[in-house]
């Protein structure tokens, strides 16, 4: 069976100067499932005849080719007409797109400056592909045994548009499918997930499997592709063996996260939570709210920075706060219990600590948090971690850590997560 | 002056599948103090004909060729041999350095392995250039009018071993300084900036300074740059236009954050800062307590997600509630006030509104919401907005238009930000 190739262009001055792309994984990742592996890509400033100089090359040697960005309404955005510069077609302006930008000014009450009228022009006899969250549309045009895909370059808009894409590749390039399965592991360091999955690495040879460990704050991905019948065979047996190996730190597959996996926990059991953060300040609410629906279960949620809202707005006596310290097990009790009773709801999540660089004490590093686990008629449970990194780092671990708390307490098998 | 042209080739399999590529910005950011800038990248997996392939097409075009990665001693390592095929250069083995990678190993009690002998094989002619951090040296090779530098892939390396070639780099490219100025406008959609912008963008040529409009959120950046003595004279006057039209909408540089530039002018005159949160769930204080220091001024924050904790925690009338509901300006006006009178803080911003996709109802849209700044000892001062987007968009940008309420407030100037 044909491995079809795909080449990506993707175009922007500030991704050869200041600006991560992210592009090539998120379209590896989505077209991953579709049996279509990214083969080329380059990176090309904002001038038409480099970006047309790409896809020119890119048209002689690959299959599918996936230009992003550069389809903004300012002048710098110059994709379409490099894209119709190399594959030698004229564009042509639809009069419903450029409807279709102009309500959604309207919408927000402003003016539609006249700049983006050019986000309407389409490559003759391109499809259109809806924007739902911004305002370019995308276009796939098939060009006989190849095609040629133009995707606006904001994250979250190239998304939308490539899901609108997808039927349309599908068609055009079916391959034997190119299968992912993936697995999040929570609360333990890289290197030790990786120590523990080695005997099922080892089961299965690069050949038949690729294997990939990605590492973020407090989640470890494991990942693995096959093709075909050899996927078939194989990943149910690998998927077997995690859940044997991870047990309750298997949180899911790549795409969980703490939030959305503790939102549904909450829903199913019709549980409802609140947040007493201090040294988390507010992350875990928004995490927690990120998720659509939470208000169905999301009660309240205090941010008690300072000692004065301790004492006001969660009930911590002076006392405890004189004799523990704000960061102290004894106080992430409190903590927590007093927005429990406060709130009414059933549950509470509490944390304290440092997370630097500032605010180190004797004996209370950078990093030290206390975590409160309060249920309704039940003593606070504690827990004690010790992170490291920056600021923004140690924030993140213990914001996960306070999800992971209170997703193994409702999981039913909660134990003392590492 | 002759501006050269920098090209470059990332190797690894890995970054066409699922990490991301941070080398060409970390090169870029090297490369401009010696006035180097690069004009394209590009990632080729693995294979010695692909990489062999891009780095003859980038000796066709470029001055400068750095490939990253693929010096490692296993398999999957070629970029040497690639990189060899494409020049039409031999390689040989030196003994020293085999001596110097066994004396690492040695020295951390370990046997080599065989394949690390690998990693001494170096380009005919070739400069080596030490590897302080881990084994693979770098290769600096003269081609006469052009240069091809290999350079290892983990990021500690490939800047220690850079370090090493910038001197070789220097005396065969030598340029004028590239500099840069970056301005970050807040409230505008990013076509208005470019209309607003449009004069000043009309006085300089693309030759004599290069200009980039990048979008994100609710904030808009435009970055300049220019060469040597060109810049010293444009980039000024640049900056007094781009004061003079975008006023108060200027945030700062393309670095600068609406939490820091807040929290600096909380902290200048200090003053303290409470929040009511509903629909941006938390996110503002999350952001407010990203700053280091934030404790100085950030007392406290109540995450009021249901009616039931409008009420309780914020002092909200059901009446109130009843009457106007939850998203009003009622509503958002004693969320202000009520957490400014709880918390005694100077200054107070609420939120309420309705993020989607859930949640709309007539006259009320997904996007819309609700802003009140409260002030010691003054009524509370509302705004209206509504926003586009998914979810997580419309989080986004409530709370950075909730932060720009403040900014501006506090900057002195305050109007109406649009």
């Amino acid at each position: 069976m044909t491995a079809y190739c795909v080449e990506l262009v993707h175009v922007g001055t500030e991704l050869l100067t200041f600006k991560v792309n992210s592009h090539t994984i998120a379209l590896a990742q989505l077209l991953a499932p579709l049996g279509l592996r990214v083969a080329r890509a380059c990176l090309a400033a904002d001038k038409i005849e480099e970006i047309a100089g790409a896809v020119r090359l890119a048209l002689s040697r690959s299959d599918l080719i996936i230009v992003t960005g550069g389809l903004g309404p300012t002048f710098d955005d110059v994709s379409r007409e490099a894209a119709g510069l190399a594959v030698g077609r004229a564009m042509e302006s639809k009069p419903e797109i450029a409807g279709k930008i102009a309500a959604k000014f309207h919408k927000a009450c402003l003016k539609m400056p006249i700049s983006n009228a050019r986000q309407a022009m389409i490559l003759k006899g391109a499809v259109v592909l809806d924007n739902n969250v911004g305002t370019a549309p995308g276009q796939f045009l098939d060009l006989g045994r190849k095609a040629l895909l133009l995707l606006p370059g904001p994250p979250s808009e190239m998304k939308d548009t490539l899901r609108k894409a997808l039927p349309l590749i599908r068609k055009k390039f079916s391959a034997e499918k190119l299968l992912m399965r993936s697995f999040r592991i929570a609360g333990h360091p890289e290197s030790q997930v990786e120590e523990m999955a080695e005997p099922i690495l080892r089961v299965f040879s690069d050949r038949e499997v690729e294997k990939t460990i990605l590492a973020a704050p407090y989640l470890i991905d494991l990942v693995f592709q096959a093709r075909g019948r050899q996927a078939r065979r194989v990943l149910p047996a690998i998927s077997r063996m995690i859940k044997k190996v991870f047990g309750n730190d298997l949180l899911g597959d790549a795409s969980e996260t703490l939030e959305n996996k503790t939102g549904r926990l909450l829903k199913k059991s019709n549980l409802t939570l609140a947040l007493a953060e201090s040294c988390t300040g507010g992350m875990i609410a928004d995490r927690i709210t990120d998720v659509p629906g939470s208000s169905a279960y999301f009660v309240e949620g205090i941010v008690a920075y300072s000692n004065e809202a301790k004492k006001r707005s969660l009930g911590v006596s002076q006392k405890t706060l004189q004799k523990f310290g704000a960061v102290s097990p004894e106080t992430a009790a409190r903590m927590a219990e007093g927005v429990l009773r406060k709130s009414g709801a059933d549950y509470a999540v509490s944390t304290t600590g440092i997370c630097g660089p500032g605010g180190a004490v004797k004996g209370k590093p950078a990093g030290l948090g206390y975590f409160g686990l309060a249920r309704k008629n039940a003593k606070a449970a504690i827990f004690k971690k010790n992170f490291s990194g920056g600021r923004l780092t140690i924030k993140e671990k213990m914001t996960c850590f306070a999800l992971d708390i209170l997703r193994r307490d409702l999981s039913g098998r909660a134990n003392d997560p590492r």
